[in-house]
């Protein structure tokens, strides 16, 4: 149970699929040169190997503890945090004008990968700062970048982001926790939020709450909401007005406290307002994007996590012979074709939604350099990483369980504990079905469509193989027809639209990667299995995904032709 | 939470399906009249409804104890089962010279539908004793039958399957277990059995357990094993010598005790040999292929409650307005098509399952009979009714928590723990994998490709829908493709193939039931369901599966192309 950082793969993907290069040749990315990117991926993946990942099984099985408003780890969480921030790890990608290293966003997803990998629970505490820096960073006065900016960059301080109510979930506009103005003209945040990740726990010393609230006479739905930062302690050192008042009991991801949040039981919980009064559903997009991408991220981390599992467990565990071998001596399982087979897919799935997700945020490096296309491209892909790659971490996770056999339904093997934690990321941070609903409706439209046909001329340019061409032109079909149609076929037809679309773009990027990897040079071992794990992708996973298309095209005719009481029938 | 047996369901498909009133034709299974089959039908769905649903939840959270030695169950689980055993629930399908009822299997599957459905790890105890009762029917001396049946046939005793030893799983054939013969003529068990389900508990008074074991000068592998009946209690009323030394900590069915298993630790352990020394590997065939319909059953079983629960829970539920709808009042999310898309699903997949598995049981009844072509067809079609009944299982309850967003992921609501439970039942009574391998090996060779050829000509014959018709082709294709295809080969493609054909059967039942549906009598509701059900099948799972085909003609070659070691890189 052990975790391996798979620094080859990162390296090439980082080289080949983000273009690193390409970054580090303008001004503002000069530090992320070749040897710095070796310094960084061999440095946070050991330090993940060694200080996150031993702390993953007690992460789950004792996780974290409420008592009397007060959130605790388990012995090893705040040290391995504590050194977190002492290595700089958190600052990679921050702005250097308050502390960051000014990195893209690409290596510093290599290093959330290795945390997330080596401990997905505990990595949750260092995926959401990075949206509250960015909403900071485009939405926060000068003053209060200073004041608040360089300790959530260093990671002395975390932050959360706090949306979902009772009421509103996936309608975040139906929320109602309330900011009125106090007499001292600051701000008094008032309400409830659920779902809250890590909104209070003894890591760090202080912790930030970006809120969504409603301050007095605001317009009603989205239009009519402010962001508020909201610090546990204040200025002063003394405690806020605002409580965890009970923690989830969940599936997984059990040494990620999801927190029930309090805000102004007394009546003094103070708030600073970020950005205009109701502007604050853009700030919350600027997290959320963020966030999206980085949950996208955690099906690569369950998926490699995972696959090294069940490869070890399967290079290991000797059972039967060979069928139709001269033989009869029994072989490690590895052997057996279907084995294979579900090993080959997990090394494909993997190595495909990593594809997808650092070539998305490859994107998001080039849009902050001013790149418009890129901005589009990334825009656009958000909602395939963030979808696709949490459905393909939660196949792997599955098929981590499968090929460990009865083994892995007992819960000191880990696989399943992979299998639980990796459940959450289709649904949190607008669920994959929000996700195929945002690329139908916004993504589709965007620019007037020339963004969506900019990346299948791209791909269409690239792809050799006749089924995934052919999967690229039905992309191109079914998503004109969506663009066109009114928005119940366009829902209908959502998410197996979504699914062709991220499979075409991990297909395209897999592609390249194997006719890249036929005549680069490097460990022979790892060049072979990334063209195996190509063509497994091309030859298999894309034609399952063109099975989608009369799905896609549908409508939503056959979804309501009964009355929704029938469905108890 | 509750459950509601979806008795309507169950008899159309026991009407169009197995065909009941065929069976009931006949002398053996006269007592199969519709008023009788009214009467279990509402009999069993109220009885699972009222005594086991509302153990379910404690049945997961205190679960199986296990102490020095003894295991016990939850408060309330030792009452439901005497009532299960005084109700006459067991005792449906056995034989009636022992006491049984002698109905269909078809009507016990109804039962054991009910009671998984209502509370799946508790209903294992009830699903492995029909297995003892055919092999004691099946090789048993008129002795042992008139010793051991009549309280297998009544329930007030259970019956185990002992199997797996720690070096042999799939490879049943590695097993070490002895058994020799003692001065007084009688058998000693020695050795060390794991994944016992309920090989230890305190709802019955006597566990028989059959017991695979070798002989001394036993032929190596599976044609040197031998199968032994070992009561807990000897017929002194003494206890045995078997212990059951621990239970595993599970992912899932908690309910269900998990055993490791010792027997003869004071070498003196008695068993008595059931059939023919070196013939245990048929006998446990008898029980294997019982249990392998009754876990591909489980699918069904949790299909069915967790979209119940899913379906209530879209219709409670309210999150924003209908998108491009005039209103802009929030609804129901069953409104919103994303999620009635993933209801339908869940629908289509559990009816299409609970077709093919109540099909192959009707084929069961039917060669019973002495119709040696639903013998082979029964053979043909329980890998399929494993596997891709417990795959379509695992979907259904993984949508069932994407259904409840947020919610999906906190124990407390339930929908977890239906994700959790049936995860194990791809893996036991011989993986899925395993199931493919027997498809394309034995399967597809039985009786010369002569029933593998009837049931595509079946299909084609009824089938109208064009998707349908050429996935039935494919499988057509791809089934001669590799019945003649070197050992590698197939099974590269079992898997593959396996899920084609699985589809193939279940959406040609389930168009036949949406043409049924279209002229029957009865509830509006339950036949406007029924068709909408069967037209998703066919026009979105069909083309889905259509989408394997390359994967199950592409051979090994691929999964062969890097070492093992290639894994790791």
């Amino acid at each position: 149970m052990t975790y391996t950082p798979p620094v080859a793969e990162q390296r090439f993907v980082l080289e080949h699929v983000v273009g690193i290069a390409d970054l580090a040749a303008d001004a503002r990315y000069e530090a992320a040169a070749p040897d710095m990117v070796e310094a960084i991926l061999d440095g946070a993946g050991a330090f993940a190997a060694g200080e996150y990942a031993p702390l993953n099984r007690i992460g789950d099985t004792v996780g974290a503890r409420w008592e009397d408003g007060r959130v605790m780890l388990p012995p090893g969480f705040r040290e391995a945090y504590q050194a977190f921030v002492a290595g700089g790890w958190g600052s990679l990608a921050g702005p250097t004008a308050f502390g960051g290293q000014g990195l893209p966003y690409a290596l510093a997803a290599a290093v959330m990968e290795d945390l997330g990998s080596a401990n997905m629970g505990f990595s949750l505490v260092n995926m959401l700062t990075p949206g509250a820096i960015e909403a900071l960073i485009a939405y926060g006065t000068d003053d209060q970048k200073a004041k608040w900016l360089p300790k959530l960059v260093s990671g002395e301080w975390t932050g959360t982001m706090n949306l979902t109510e009772p009421q509103a979930g996936s309608d975040v506009g139906a929320l109602r926790t309330g900011a009125t103005r106090a007499a001292d003209g600051g701000w008094r945040i008032k309400g409830t939020k659920i779902y809250i990740t890590f909104g209070e726990h003894d890591l760090a010393d202080n912790i930030l709450h970006l809120v969504l609230a409603r301050t007095p006479g605001a317009p009603a739905g989205t239009r009519g909401i402010s962001l508020f930062l909201v610090p546990r302690l204040r200025d002063d050192g003394t405690a806020n007005d605002v409580r965890c008042v009970s923690i989830e009991h969940k599936l997984g991801i059990h040494a990620s406290p999801t927190c029930v949040m309090s805000y102004g039981d007394h009546d003094d919980c103070h708030g600073e307002l970020i950005g205009a009064e109701h502007g604050g559903i853009a700030a919350m997009f600027v997290m959320m994007n963020n966030a999206r991408l980085n949950v996208g991220l955690q099906g690569v981390q369950i998926g490699e996590r995972a696959t090294q599992q069940a490869v070890a467990y399967a290079m290991d565990r000797v059972q039967s012979a060979r069928a139709g071998g001269a033989s009869r001596d029994p072989v490690a399982i590895i052997e057996h074709p279907d084995v294979r087979r579900m090993l080959l897919r997990m090394k494909a799935l993997t190595q495909g939604a990593r594809a997808l997700v650092y070539y998305a945020i490859g994107q998001l490096d080039r849009a902050h350099l001013g790149d418009a296309a890129a901005r589009d491209r990334v825009d656009l892909l958000t909602p395939l990483a963030k979808s696709w790659g949490t459905d393909a971490g939660c196949e792997i996770a599955s098929l981590g369980v499968q090929v460990h056999g009865g083994m892995g339904f007992i819960e000191e093997t880990g696989a399943a504990q992979h299998y639980r934690d990796i459940r959450i990321a289709p649904i949190y941070e607008g669920t994959n079905g929000i996700q195929a609903a945002d690329l139908v409706g916004r993504k589709l439209a965007l620019g007037g469509g020339a963004p969506f046909d900019a990346l299948i001329a791209d791909m269409q340019r690239d792809a050799e193989n006749e089924s995934l061409s052919r999967l690229i032109g039905d992309c191109a079909e079914v998503g004109r027809h969506l663009a066109a149609a009114g928005a119940d076929d366009r829902l209908a037809g959502s998410m197996p639209f979504l699914t062709m679309l991220a499979v075409a773009v991990a297909g395209w990027q897999m592609e390249r990667q194997g006719r890249i990897a036929a005549t680069a040079e490097g460990d022979p071992a790892f060049l072979s299995m990334k063209r195996a794990a190509a063509d497994y992708f091309v030859r298999h996973i894309v034609p399952e995904a063109a099975g989608l298309k009369s799905a896609a095209l549908d409508g939503a005719g056959l979804l309501y032709a009964v009355e929704a009481g029938a469905f108890l029938a």
